[in-house]
């Protein structure tokens, strides 16, 4: 009866923090603050930082100096005061570069400073392969696309990997769709990435899951206005899944959270590569949706789902009904989440929102039958398609771009 | 392309908080140590929180003139320098009330500052009636359970009701097994308490779902050891969740997250009493599995429970199949949440503790089959049953004295 409970946790006072960690946190501080406002002033920044002009005149020069920032030619007196001239995050300088490994693709983006996404390219490849070998393409790919940033005067400050399967430390845990175990993609990726660069140092290399990444994609460049807390679903080969609370990653005990593509809808149905049965991504997976439609075996990629999209149209029967079920299915899986869950919304993203039309409605209407609360109402908005600028390889290369904002120092020149 | 990020968000300097409120807060500090320390002295609380001995002693004596803390006539040399008077906190004076309303019974608690189980009330009643008698006959046994803990110097900081159901705000927005719909019980019980408490003030009374604090009792008092992210079950006529992330719990966009006993297991199972069908509740609850079990009709409560067991023990095929059912129904559902939300371990309480030796060992194969890291394996213990020690009401009464913890000066007498 007597044990106490932790209540709560002491707030010990913090060490006083030395005067260079001081400047470097407030370096980050400003740097961040026009990056979020997109254009200001120092002014602006002051005021919103509650650091003294002085010290944020500092502060910005700095950060002009070392090419985070840039002034444009405009002055600004939107403010009280005198007119400022315009800072904004540099279009030049540490560049993010995410490399997204899916199922049947590979897609590369830089982002710069600003939030930008400056280059793309994206390859269709059947990446169902040896590791060391997809990552020895993925890292081609990367290069092109490095020299390409580099004509742009961006130089990556680190790259992301997005990749379909169970992601912790460095090391793909567990990929059923690619049939990848226990492999070490950072160190592979940044090994092949190396060599295609002579005379170059080695660029710092972090995996993520595509779905985590894909739904940090949506929060910072998506539609969702005030949304911090939602649940994202990637439809690929694969389901992935991701949760995002008050815009945070939830990311689990050994970071395998959100794996809503392996939540079973049928306890007795057919075996999925990940040991299981029945589990969601053999019902609204993308094969699972182009077989059912009765498209041909091996039709994949965007071409497939773009196929079964016009069919759809058409009023197809046989395609129709299969978005249906898929809709079915999902609204199913999901209604076990939301009410586990409570998420302001649902967001679909990958192949969904070329299907949302048939697939939306179905998706809808099991939510409302199954949800609790009663509070999924076909009025309520809270299933959305994702943004089209929205996606797993600019999400991953955001991160690396987070990572500049938080500490630029890090990262200068 | 332009759109900039949200990554991060600034974090302005605070303002210069005054005298008055950094003392308010020291005092809060100092207690919260004390408290979780269980016994210690001013050096060690010095030593703690980074304030000198002159600044602790003058909280300390603040805290024991106003009754938060006592001396006890040892001393403790465990700390460098000279021995010192062992402090703690009282047991007497503010006290959390946790007034856990059940389907098929009622449970008030007392708590006082050390966080200590003082006066403890149980009542089996049948609470599928109208709210406000049920909630009326709740405030009858609070207000005797309140003349108890006053015999023993503890008087009421708050009441905590901890009700089955969806709860925000101070409404019972749904709660499916009482039959209640947006009942306002934080103002109907605080009415009907007044009523039985005349010439006193009025008590501050807020509401909470059962499952979450029963969840936050298990994190302060159980056996959780170093467990901060669990999904807690609490299996009583319905079937509770709650998420524990990191010490904290997930509530959700509306407050209604971890409603685990209304995930499908059978989408086309018997209709169930929330509008859905085959939710898990209907498997693996208290009344499905009496039933199932042929345990008569209308035996509930701790009784039929332990009947149940009872029979399993010896061996009876139909008791030993209706629990072994429940808990492949119980692995099926907590699989999906497992891999949606990842947590250290998996915590059941409330009726499955008493039936876990036939019952755990088939929750536990369900999910080594189905979870898909393959990290649940039988060996690596993450289900665990809740400790005896703690249950809703506790929890409900121990948010109180959270509360007192955070800002003692509130609640000086």
């Amino acid at each position: 009866m007597t044990k106490t409970p932790r209540t709560g946790g002491a707030h010990p006072v913090e060490p006083k923090a030395d005067k260079a960690s001081v400047r470097r946190h407030n370096l980050s501080l400003v740097l961040r603050t026009v990056h979020e406002a997109g254009e200001t002033t120092r002014a602006s920044v002051a005021a919103h930082v509650g650091l003294t002009r002085a010290a944020v005149s500092s502060l910005v020069e700095q950060l002009l100096d070392q090419g985070f920032l840039v002034e444009s030619g405009k002055t600004f007196s939107g403010q009280a005061g005198r007119p400022g001239t315009v800072l904004k995050a540099a279009d030049t300088g540490p560049a993010g570069i995410g490399v997204e490994i899916n199922v049947d693709y590979v897609s590369v983006c830089v982002v710069d400073l600003a939030g930008t996404d400056r280059v793309r390219v994206t390859e269709p490849l059947d990446n169902r392969a040896a590791a060391a070998e997809v990552l020895g393409r993925a890292a081609r790919i990367a290069a092109s696309v490095l020299g390409r940033a580099a004509e742009r005067d961006l130089r990556a400050a680190g790259v992301r990997l997005a990749l379909p399967g169970l992601v912790s430390a460095g090391t793909v845990h567990q990929a059923p769709n690619l049939g990848w175990n226990r492999v070490e993609a950072d160190r592979l990726f940044a090994a092949a990435l190396t060599a295609l660069r002579p005379g170059r140092s080695e660029l710092p290399v972090a995996s993520d899951n595509e779905a985590n990444v894909a739904a940090l994609a949506e929060l910072w460049f998506g539609a969702l206005g005030d949304v911090r807390s939602f649940l994202h679903l990637t439809g690929e080969i694969g389901v992935g899944g991701a949760i995002v609370v008050n815009g945070e990653l939830l990311r689990g005990a050994h970071g395998f959270a959100g794996e809503i593509g392996h939540m079973a809808v049928d306890a007795n149905g057919p075996l999925c590569r990940c040991g299981s049965r029945g589990c969601l991504e053999q019902y609204a997976g993308q094969s699972a949706l182009l077989r059912a439609a009765g498209l041909e075996e091996g039709v994949t990629g965007p071409g497939g789902v773009e196929e079964l999209a016009r069919r759809v149209e058409a009023g197809e029967p046989r395609a129709v009904a299969a978005v249906e079920e898929a809709g079915r299915m999902l609204g199913y899986a999901l209604s076990g989440a939301v009410n586990l869950l409570d998420p302001e919304v649902v967001v679909l993203g990958g192949i969904y929102p070329r299907l949302m039309p048939r697939l939306g409605p179905a998706v809808d209407a099991e939510l409302a039958r199954r949800v609790v609360s009663g509070l999924w109402t076909l009025s309520a908005n809270r299933l959305r398609a994702a943004s089209t600028s929205t996606d797993a390889a600019r999400g991953a290369a955001a991160v690396v771009i987070r990572q500049v904002l938080t500490d630029p120092l890090a990262y200068a020149s």
